[in-house]
């Protein structure tokens, strides 16, 4: 393997959604660097170490980072800058050094923060991809989430009733991403717009906690987590 | 394996980012229909079946079907049922049986017509994801498509060049799908509007015919081929 910093892929949860390409890069991997939050309980919390952990990668190389929650952009920055420069010095010791992410590392990630501090500091880096959270929940319903000419939106988050509305009458499909930071303004559009059909989804491909529903009043009855999803069809 | 018509997402092209998942799959199916076209040289063509090759799937259990290119819908339509009771009848005959799809195979793939009337006779189906071209191409570029607040919209082929300035004038990234089709309105776009970044790719993950540029002259001068791509940035 030539030598670069590689950012990978993990996939949307389940480890046998990741490719063949990332799991060979894993095993071979002297030092893998992976994101941890803290639960309000004080406990650290990784899917991406549950994930690697079911691939059976070998404990002893994995290193955990904390994942800057900080609603202060310079803290949070100064915080990615120091994981970074970890990484950086990893690398320059000769280490072959990897960066997982869920989902696609190219996609609502976090780790792009790393990646551009590696690639101005000239240091070679490689994106390998995945499977993003959206894709595996249309395969988890069963359902198209487009086809022929249909146009495709993505909204992380911040979706508003008018915009939500708008795109609906033009036809569009729409993926809703981080559905908890929204679930209001989503909750009403179901109240006002019930002829849609309303695709939710939570911790797509992980064993035991994975949950799907179409049904509205499900949907307007659950009190919604942070990893949820959403796919409105017009 | 439990008894059902799989539906299996090979990705992008190059045979290493199928997911272990799909691979294992392939493997143990007894019959693979995978889809196939005929060049205007009168040459069948088949991405999926240069794919199943390179992951050495026994070639005695791979069954092409022709893609339906009849611009007649009813005719087409036709088609797609005699291939989808072709499929039924390998299953009823209690055959493991598996139809593959470039990319994932619920996002713009023509397979959907086959795992709808399937559905609707009630056979099981299931459909393993895989990665789609648009998140490869990102991967190959080494660029974030998306990040924190970003909202992208993917267009297949039938971009104005309204549409194209208003989505850009808003802020969102723009998945481009089968450029050829509207590579009239890009080029036009990129010499009125140089100040948005364009990366353009053909054949992504296809090792030797792999193109990528975001230099705007060079797309400028390019004959687009079929499978082309690009994701602007605003």
């Amino acid at each position: 393997m030539c030598h670069s910093v590689r950012f990978i892929s993990l996939g949307p949860g389940d480890p046998d959604l990741i490719t063949i390409k990332a799991l060979r890069v894993l095993q071979q991997a002297d030092i893998i660097f992976y994101p941890s939050t803290i639960s309000k309980s004080g406990r650290a919390v990784s899917r991406a170490l549950d994930i690697l952990n079911q691939l059976e990668i070998s404990a002893g190389k994995l290193y955990p980072f904390a994942v800057p929650m900080n609603k202060n952009r310079s803290l949070a920055i100064e915080s990615y800058n120091n994981i970074s420069a970890n990484i950086e010095e990893k690398y320059k010791n000769g280490q072959e050094t990897a960066v997982v992410a869920e989902g696609d590392a190219g996609f609502y990630s976090s780790i792009h923060y790393i990646y551009d501090y590696l690639a101005e500091r000239k240091i070679p880096v490689e994106h390998i991809a995945g499977i993003p959270a959206f894709i595996a929940c249309g395969a988890l319903a069963g359902i198209h989430t487009v086809k022929q000419e249909e146009e495709l939106i993505v909204i992380p988050g911040t979706a508003t009733g008018e915009a939500l509305s708008e795109y609906l009458q033009s036809g569009k499909t729409i993926i809703v991403m981080k559905v908890s930071q929204c679930q209001d303004t989503i909750k009403l559009i179901i109240r006002q717009q019930p002829r849609h059909t309303y695709h939710y989804f939570e911790n797509a491909g992980v064993a035991g906690t994975e949950y799907y529903t179409s049904n509205q009043n499900d949907i307007l009855n659950r009190s919604i987590p942070y990893f949820s999803l959403m796919i409105i069809k017009p």
